[in-house]
Formats: C-alpha cells, sequence, structure tokens
C-alpha cells in the first residue's frame, strides 16, 4: 500500500483551510526559509498567487477553489453585495492567465455558493482531496509507464521546473513519478533544470528532492538538451500548466527545447498533470494565452542585477511543445500518446489512449 | 570603407601589450565596474584565463600569445633555465582545454623563443593584428551573408554568450556580423540569450550592444528555443571555441538547443569563427573535450546561492552543436555550409565552400 500523503508527508500543509484562512508555503522563501502565510482576504491571496508564492498549475487549482472559500468568509465579515463578491471571485479566477486549473477550479466551486458558506468550504475541501488523489494515481501509472518503456536501471530522469507536493500537494505530478520510481528501487538520479527566471528547479525541486532523499543534480537551463544527446538520460519527464485538445503542452519556459533534445536522442518524452490540466475548450498550443512577465525577473536574478540598468527583457513564462514531441502524456485516468497522431487533425489525438 | 576598430573603438585595448606586461579589460567585474587588469606573471595571467576575466576563443589565442611574451619577460628578470620557461608556456597553453586557439597560438608564438625576446614580441603583435584583421572580414563576409539569405527587413537575430571586442576584439565575430549588418541599416534588434552560468550574455553582449546603440532584447536560456519556434528571429548567429574538420561545432553550453529549434523554424543557424578555430585534427565533435567546470557556477548565480546547500551540478561549459544542423560557417576566408554534407563522411564538408 501506499502511504497517504495527507497522513505521512510534513508538506501536506502547501496550500490548505485553516478555520476561515488559507495556509501556504511562501514557496519564494525556499530554499533558504521555511515560512507559512496566513491568507484571510481576496487581496492577500490574489498577491500571492501573483508573485509566485503560491504556483505550480494543480496547487492554482486548489488556491482557487480554497479562495472562493476565502470570498465568501471575507463577504460575510464585510457585508459585500454579490455583484462585489462576483468580481473579487472573478479576480481569483484571473491571478494567472496560463494556469487552466486556476479558474475552472474557482468556478466549480463558486457554483456551490448559492448554497451557503458551509457548501462552499465543503466544494473547496472535495477539489484539494481530488488534487491529492489524482497526484498519487498519475505517479503509480507514470511510473509504470516509464518502467516499462526504458530498459536500463538504474533510471536517469530529466525534469524542469517544479512538480513536486510544493506545486501539486500530495506526491506532485512529474515529481510524484520520480518518486515513485525511486520508492520501487529503479531510480538512478534525477537531473534537475535550474529553470530561469525564477529558479524553481534549483530552489524547490532541489530541496524536495533532497527531503526525500533522491540523488539529484542541477544543471543550467542550457545544458539540458545537451546532456540529453550525449546519453546521460533515460527519459523526461515533465508538468504542464495547460494541454490542449490536440495534445500541445504549455509549461515553464524551457521545457520545449528538452522535447526537441529528447526526440532527437530517442529518449521519451513524458507530460505528467491531472485531467484537469487538459483543456478540450482549447483546440491547439497556438491558442493558449502565453503569459508576458516582467523584464526584470530576466534582468536581476535572486534580486542582483545581472545586465545594464535599462535592459529590456522578452520574459514569456511559458513555451508550447507541439503534440508530435510529446511521446506520452500521463493523467490520473489515462496514457495518451499525442505523437502517434502527428499529421492528422486535432480530434485524432483523442483515441490513441491506453489505461 | 569601414573604420579600424584599432584607432576607433573604446575596447581597443581588451587584451594589449603594455611595456613588459598585458593589460586586459576584467570581463568578471561588467557590467557593474570597467576594471582594466595589470598582468605581469605566468600565474596572474593563468588565474585570469581560469576565471573568465579574458574568455573568448580569439582573445584567448591574443593572450596566450602575449602570454608568450610575458613568459619571456618573466623568464629573462628571473633567471629561469630552458626547461621552467617551457613547463610555463605549457601551462599557458593548457589553462582552459576546449578552445584550440589558446594552445594554436601559445606554440606558434612560442616557436619564436629561439629568436630571442623582441622576436617573440613581434610575433604575439602579430597574432593580435590578425585576429582584429579577421574579426572585420568576418563581420563583412556574414553580413553579406545574412543580408542575402534573410529576405525581411529589418532583421532580428538571436544570439548567444558573448562574441564581440571583448571576446574576439575588433569588432569581435557573431556581434561583429551584427554590427555589421546596423551599420549598413538593416538590422532591427537582437535577441541576447543571458547564458547561464557565467551570464556573458547578460553581463557582457547587453553592455557591448548599449555601447553600440543597438536595440537588444534579453532572454533566458530556456526561452530561446521558444521565441525562435513564435518567428521572433530571422536568424541565429553564433561563435565558436573549437570547429571539428567535419563542422561540428563546440561552443558555449545552450548553443545545441538554438540550432534544433532553428532547424525546426527553418531559420538560419549561421556560425561566425575566425579560421584559427576551425581545428583540421579534430575529426568531430566527439573528439573534443568539453571542460566540465565546478558545480559552485550553478548552484550559486552572481554570487548568491539559488539551490540547498551541498547541492551537485552538472556544469559542462560547451555543447557540440552536430554539423547536419549548422547551416553556414563564416570566416575571414569563406563560407562553408556543413549542413549540406549530412549523411555523408567528414571529408565531403570541405568542399562546400564559397568565397
Amino acid at each position: 500500500m501506499r502511504p497517504d500523503p495527507r497522513e505521512t508527508d510534513p508538506l501536506s500543509d502547501v496550500v490548505a483551510w485553516r478555520a476561515g484562512h488559507i495556509v501556504a508555503i511562501d514557496q519564494t522563501a525556499l530554499p533558504g526559509e521555511f515560512r507559512v502565510l496566513h491568507i484571510a482576504t481576496v487581496n492577500e491571496l490574489v498577491d500571492a498567487i501573483t508573485r509566485l508564492a503560491i504556483r505550480g498549475a494543480p496547487a492554482l487549482g486548489v488556491a482557487g477553489a480554497l479562495g472562493v472559500a476565502l470570498a465568501v468568509a471575507q463577504s460575510e465579515r464585510e457585508g459585500w453585495t454579490a455583484a462585489r463578491l462576483e468580481t473579487e471571485v472573478e479576480r481569483i479566477a484571473g491571478a494567472r492567465p496560463t494556469a487552466v486549473n486556476l479558474r475552472r477550479e474557482v468556478l466549480a466551486t463558486a457554483a456551490a455558493i448559492e448554497r451557503g458558506p458551509a457548501a462552499v468550504e465543503a466544494a473547496a475541501a472535495a477539489v484539494r482531496d481530488a488534487v491529492i488523489d489524482a497526484s498519487l494515481r498519475i505517479s503509480e501509472r507514470g511510473a509504470r509507464y516509464l518502467s516499462q518503456a526504458c530498459g536500463t536501471r538504474p533510471l536517469t530522469i530529466h525534469t524542469h521546473c517544479n512538480t513536486g507536493a510544493l506545486a501539486c500537494l500530495g506526491w506532485g505530478t512529474a515529481l510524484g513519478v520520480i518518486r515513485m520510481l525511486h520508492e520501487q528501487g529503479e531510480l538512478g538520479k534525477v537531473i534537475v533544470d535550474e529553470t530561469r527566471p525564477l529558479l524553481q528547479g534549483a530552489r524547490l525541486t532541489c530541496w524536495e528532492l533532497g527531503q526525500l532523499g533522491i540523488e539529484h543534480y542541477l544543471a543550467c537551463d542550457g545544458a539540458g538538451p545537451f546532456l540529453i544527446s550525449r546519453g546521460l538520460s533515460d527519459a523526461v519527464v515533465v508538468g504542464a500548466d495547460r494541454v490542449a485538445a490536440n495534445g500541445d503542452v504549455a509549461n515553464k519556459i524551457g521545457t520545449y527545447a528538452l522535447a526537441l533534445a529528447a526526440r532527437r536522442a530517442g529518449v521519451p518524452f513524458v507530460v505528467a498533470v491531472p485531467e484537469s490540466t487538459i483543456d478540450d475548450a482549447t483546440a491547439s498550443g497556438e491558442q493558449i494565452p502565453i503569459e508576458l512577465r516582467p523584464a526584470d525577473e530576466v534582468t536581476r536574478v535572486l534580486g542582483v542585477p545581472s545586465a545594464p540598468r535599462g535592459t529590456r527583457a522578452l520574459n514569456y513564462a511559458f513555451d508550447v511543445t507541439p503534440a508530435e514531441l510529446v511521446t506520452a502524456i500521463v493523467t490520473e485516468d489515462r496514457l495518451i500518446f499525442p505523437g502517434r497522431a502527428a499529421g492528422t487533425d486535432a480530434a485524432a489525438a483523442a483515441p490513441k489512449v491506453s489505461r
């Protein structure tokens, strides 16, 4: 039996509900400092989401659901009109444009508002439980797939950004797959991209892997494709912020280069996501809005200027990996092989599924 | 007539000989501080090369040539044996393993030792003059090629690392090509990869482009391939630390990903180098030694820790782009099209040349 992370993990309170407010680990403070935020207002929540103190598509979905409960509680305290409540809920839904989970879970939870505050809290708690359950099932299915797809042991897995408990609750998505391979004794080591500009790989993934006792090596983002070309990785496993209906994958900037290198090296490129990340309403990657973030995330590193004063930057937060470069998408319910649909129309990807 | 940078450029003293010692701009201090090193001993020179205060393949070649003159001067002062002088010269040649220019120019200049100190100084000065001449001819030929190869105006050029006067003296190599396009009124803007781990793109290339009044935008290394995929660049132009006989290109880590993206987007991937960078003695990229540098360049950024204490890193300084992904190599003497030799043996690349 797998352990239930709600019982056993120190990170079970990444994003959680405590007596009318939200607690969240401030991911901007790691790895230097372990700091828990106590969020009591919509303003504080939107700020935490915008400055990436809460981040990762599944965690954003939970934050959005709990955010609706928070907005309702604040509305009760401050006597908001229904229109004001609606506006505040919409502010939460729109705090990050690319992550589809945030808006979806906000809307799903907001449907309970007419049944009163207790119903909203229950709906939000159910969203959180479902996210944790999904992470465990993704971890199991992904590890089973890679165990079959890769012939060598022990495995070296290359990953990007942060997709563990901090981003996804439970075991995480891509990092959950890695953790499961580790638990099964099939993992040798992990290569972690530092993931500029905000260094989630260096700051968060290395920290989580350290907590789990998993051997890992940090690499600059520019090095990933070369390491893959030299046969150092047996597979690339990443998460995603949104998957379009045709299997195109929007994920943290830097992912696309890994997919290009993996294809050329003949190495599996696997995307581990909850079903909620798959957006059937978006036909292809071209329709996914790509968030353009402030230049100073690029012109400064950890607060220190790296470029001459006044340097402009192109700071797209995500890139899009075309479906044909994706070997497999692993969700809590199924395996999808979008690469096999290459050259056909978008709808053709749907049947390429196994469980 | 092009201006001669020895007369007109403030950066003409990047690496130069002054009355028995070497002066060099300390490239680790830019862009915050403009500091000129006065190098009087082999130890100081090896230290400057190792910590990248002097860097860039052509600049390293000049530093190596002047370094032999420095070693001879120090030998005269301190009364070294011939064996000691040979050992010290070899230390200079071996200070960076990947850059072929360093060892070549050291050996070429050392051949003058038997003719006395004045002959060595003259040989070293000739190496420096030739490097500056080569940079101007590379700039002209590269701009002429891109002007023909790219249909749109104004051009957006994507570049990596630093290949301007700081790295190459004169106008530089890749950045010289960009500067020539600018002088000809054909350039719109430049996209500059920050180039982790040491951020030469952010620190040095943005600084040089700012000095030249050329519009530019900084991007994280992971973003380059996505920007190319979205049609934001008309061409990728980079330098190289070594080109193998078959056209495989060793350049700063992160280059290979740009080549993969350029190929997929149908955009020219152009390598601008002096002939001295082409190493006929190395059959292919697999034989190029790739320098593995200290982990803390990756686990720290600008001196600030980015990962938990004790995190290990894979810090390869260079990657290898296979010849078949290289659209053109531009040198002071010729254009080479290694990509056209794809699938044939190494020697087949040689005839694919135009002038």
